[in-house]
């Protein structure tokens, strides 16, 4: 059942694995008129390429994306945009042992259990490398979302447990560090925290938070195609996160009605809502508020310190997993969040197009 | 975009207000020659009526379930199972104060903006009756599920902050308290809690735990259709839930890599997990371990105490949301958690058939 | 999977057996805020109700539609309508001989390879009397579309090899005769040919001719979902098509470019075709021009003389399919393709609002 | 709304204009473990590539595939197979023209109508190439089938009125003339008919014919998903198709059910059909019967006498179409019809394995 297609109307289908020739996505249903070219792709997948501090792997990977259609005389035309970044590093590397078992934390179990065999190169599909696909293609919602007024901002709230204090939060700052943290007294705590890790060989988790501007009122389906569970799926289905939340989230849990409840308000002739437990989203709509939600990114698997698992003979062994590895997965994850939710958003805005006959009678002028 | 459907193959589409002609499903894609009775729906259903303590609405409603197609000479005969409860309790309310505000926490506004008017009565299609048509396909998926030996069962874990004890947790406990709670002594201090806070027209929070066992390893896509997902959606798409986490979830966040990866032992045979971080799912694809996720419900918006909001004409006010409201979402929610994640396995369950070549070649006997 | 919805946007889900509760289908998707009554739909059902000529069967069968959802004071309130339509006609019949054995022409044989059993009473789900929820759904596309000023006229252009002569059409005269025809003398020769078949306990064939005006240019995706391709698989998908053509059709094959290329030319400021040869559709897009298709239905297969078949047993036996049958098809299917044709148009029109970002950009008002 | 993406299981995703920087194609959804490698897929491609005889376009192209991800060690992996095939013949022609004005036939005026501009080279997406995708997603279906034990075969049934004499066809003859044809004379009567059209500077149509042997009984969903629709689709969506049948197809018409109907025998201790007017499907299922199917292919627009159009500008203008084109479509799309038939069969086969549950059970092995 396919599996790789993400959207209704504006939809991604991603193809690759880490060390085959490349990795690619085909943006469908994008709308025509719209200017775009590789360096307003480019400048999303640099956020997430690796080697940009010592807590980040030093792999080399150029990540150069090439547009090989859909655009033309520097616009959209509203038919398929294919982006495809080769890979460059395909030396051959010395998989014999990977092959033989299963990591920990990863997915090969699960991958010879479902298809039989698996490409072991590098974790084949389920590599992080996937999520080139992910950025490459929200990198085009954003260009898009960007011409309409919306923006989508995400960062790292949380790593190692470590939090940013909320009161003196600074998105400018998330340029400074190496965790997209938008809080440099946070940041210099995660720095000692990971350098700790480091040096024991382990790795840590940490939460990405994710905010958008301009939203109109109104996107969003009442039952299953709420924005917040469209938005789950599209995060969840990142590697690595473990949990979704939107809003006041978990906390909304151990909340009363009348803590909860936003009050609502007129404020320039509009109704605004004087608090934002809800994140944006009503009944799963959205309610012209900034969204707001969550993501919990697990720690990273590979470590390398010896761990115990069994091979594909059916034996328990002892492995440690060779290679440098991310200490931790938010700093590079956070342009990930951010390029699934300006999909989602995007996704929502087409789709609602067709919500009243009197608009449509409009739109068709007539 | 439609939005009233969910699911691949095994596909539930819903229709109904709260105060219309009734509430019903088309069960769509269910396989041929289950068993199925009302009964086997009924049952469910019974589970999510109200009334059944002073914690639930007083409202009487018979929610009585009728098989309209899809079932012959007691089995499912694979085509469309139209499922309908009729709504009895239809007689003329005054809702002319109702239609008339936002009420805050619910999807009045967001109606409104997106559709230009909305259907007041009880709330419409955002009620809380929207459910029936999710557990009344949910029970046919657990009907399936059965017959593969594959069992759903979900439970409060924690309401009003008050959390069931893990190390003394009964699932048989759940049907002696009014909570769904596997813990005798936390359903007693719920019980107080939930008391004092119907004395202050106030409302409470809570989660849901769900777990799923017997589920074959090797479920799910790798990319997208994750089987966490897939339930996260699912989930989300909850009236009132904002949170969703499998395995350790948020926990993972301030975990390690060396505490969170579960470490593959040999078992009888077989490949199993001595721990369960995970919840089961690996990558995206179930590791054949039990399945564990958990929601978080937000509190019963409609509380009896004022509340400032706004009305249709743009003025602030003072509201008093009138009638009986369920103080606490989450007893009457659990099996409807329990229904949809019953859809979403046995979905997965249907897509991975045609995961392998050679299995697709022995299914057609060549 | 699934397989009963149909549309992208504008969605029907269909539900139903021939002599089980009733007959149903569930519209999803329909813009907000369309006058729709029960009237508008039963003036549909009507036409295709049976037992008003002697050329239809004689069964008696009300087709009396409810709306349970989805329409508030009078408006379509953009939520899920939920259409259906009661079988009265549910006495115990006596299908202990049909349901032995594989009537020729009909879907007995191949349902029980699918299913491993059939519902056998009257056709079950195979049943002409599937097309009530087809017609329904599609009066209710055919108001949108009236809304919008685009109508859609179907009739029957040939029956029996009887083909209405297209110089002196009339679709006034449709109403006039029991074979929806526009032509009353190739009318009164079908009367004469369908008498006589009756008397032979034989049954024939014809072609519907479909014919859409007002549709706007550009609707349709230039490669898998073309209008034209969206229009042959809805039109195929009707029981007893066996073909389908827009404009020139098969004809077209015998053409030359220059004779089936259509000029364009410019009246009134806009850019028009001189001929159609295209039925209105280049490239599997509107161009403004009168859409037009036609279906070729077979002959109704349930006969009255004996033939040859064989039983559930293996043996091969003579039956005589007793009961009143239409000796064809063609009259009661012209609103049946007229209702697929409407929900297409209409799905096309609200795909297609997406398609270039400057008009988004204008409908959000930004 | 996308629209590039065909097939519910198997998936093929295309993208990539004529002139553009290639064409390609992301198979989702194949099964693992099959084999595969370029040269199964460039065999059909080059069936389709253009020069290989005086009647097709004599422009160079290599079409060389390359498989970018989804194979490993030989096999397919179940993930996603990207097929590129890179443009060679980019150098830049004199556009100029041709992008100010409709080319009578061609999508230039409803893409413009559609998406306000177009990529004018060659045809952009609406080319002929656009097929190159189709050819090699269907190349990897047969690859599937073939394993499976099915086989599709396409041939030229009539080209410009000339039809095959079904008496004395032979299949093998199609490799022996530039048509495809499976009759000799009625080849060389093409190839007169042929070379007198291309001195008139003019084009013609004809039909091709597709036979599937080895498909299973039961395929195929009873309402809107039959295995004729899903057909009719795919057929109908490629280029300067006009018309689809099945079976008899329009004859079915003018046929009596007596006729008509096939009836059924015991042989070698199955079902059999003496006849197969039904074309292999009943009710929209496989009866397990040769499938047999038409599509009607109007002649190729592009034709070099002068033809009367309007420009941009909204001028009426005179246009001689430049370059050498292919005085008919039908001997290349013989092999495009092949593979999206192929497709949809395998697409069909993987669909049907979720109708039963016992069969279910015994593939989980429970």
């Amino acid at each position: 059942m396919a599996g790789s297609t993400f959207g209704s109307i504006f939809r991604m289908t991603t193809w690759g694995e880490s060390h085959g020739k490349g990795i690619g996505v085909v943006v469908d249903g994008c709308p025509a008129g719209v200017c775009l070219c590789e360096e307003d792709i480019q400048k999303f997948l640099n956020r997430r390429k690796p080697g940009q501090s010592r807590f980040t792997t030093p792999r080399k990977e150029a990540d150069e994306v090439t547009i090989l259609s859909g655009v033309f005389e520097g616009k959209t035309t509203g038919t398929p945009i294919s982006l495809v970044v080769m890979n460059t590093d395909q030396r051959s590397h010395d998989y014999s042992e990977i092959s033989t078992y299963y990591r920990p934390g990863h997915a090969d179990y699960t991958f010879d259990e479902k298809y039989g065999f698996r490409d072991y190169r590098g974790g084949g599909r389920s590599s992080g490398r996937e999520t080139i696909a992910r950025v490459a293609a929200g990198a085009v919602a954003m260009k898009v979302l960007e011409f309409l007024g919306i923006s989508v901002c995400a960062y790292a709230k949380e790593i190692g447990g470590i939090a940013v204090d909320e009161s003196c939060m600074d998105l400018a700052e998330c340029e400074n560090n190496a965790f997209y943290m938008p809080d440099a007294k946070a940041a210099e705590r995660v720095m000692a925290l990971a350098d700790q890790k480091l040096k024991e060989h382990d790795s840590i988790g940490g939460i990405v938070e994710c905010r958008i501007d301009g939203v109109p009122a109104g996107l969003g389906e009442p039952v299953f195609d709420k924005v917040d569970a469209n938005l789950a799926k599209a995060i969840v289905s990142i590697g690595a996160v473990k949990g979704f939340e939107v809003g006041c989230g978990f906390a909304a849990a151990r909340s009363t009605g009348s803590q909860n409840n936003d009050v609502f308000r007129m404020k320039d002739g509009a109704v605004v809502k004087e608090t934002n437990a809800a994140g944006g989203i009503l009944g799963g709509m959205t309610d012209g508020d900034q969204i707001v939600f969550r993501a919990a990114f697990k720690p990273t698997p590979s470590i390398a310190r010896p761990q115990q698992t069994v091979n594909r003979s059916g034996e328990e062994i002892e492995v440690s997993i060779k290679g440098r590895h991310d200490p931790m997965i938010v700093p590079r994850a956070v342009v990930v969040v951010e390029c699934m939710a300006a999909a989602v958003i995007l996704d929502e805005l087409l789709v609602n197009m067709s919500a009243r006959a009197d608009r449509i009678k409009d739109f068709y002028g007539r």
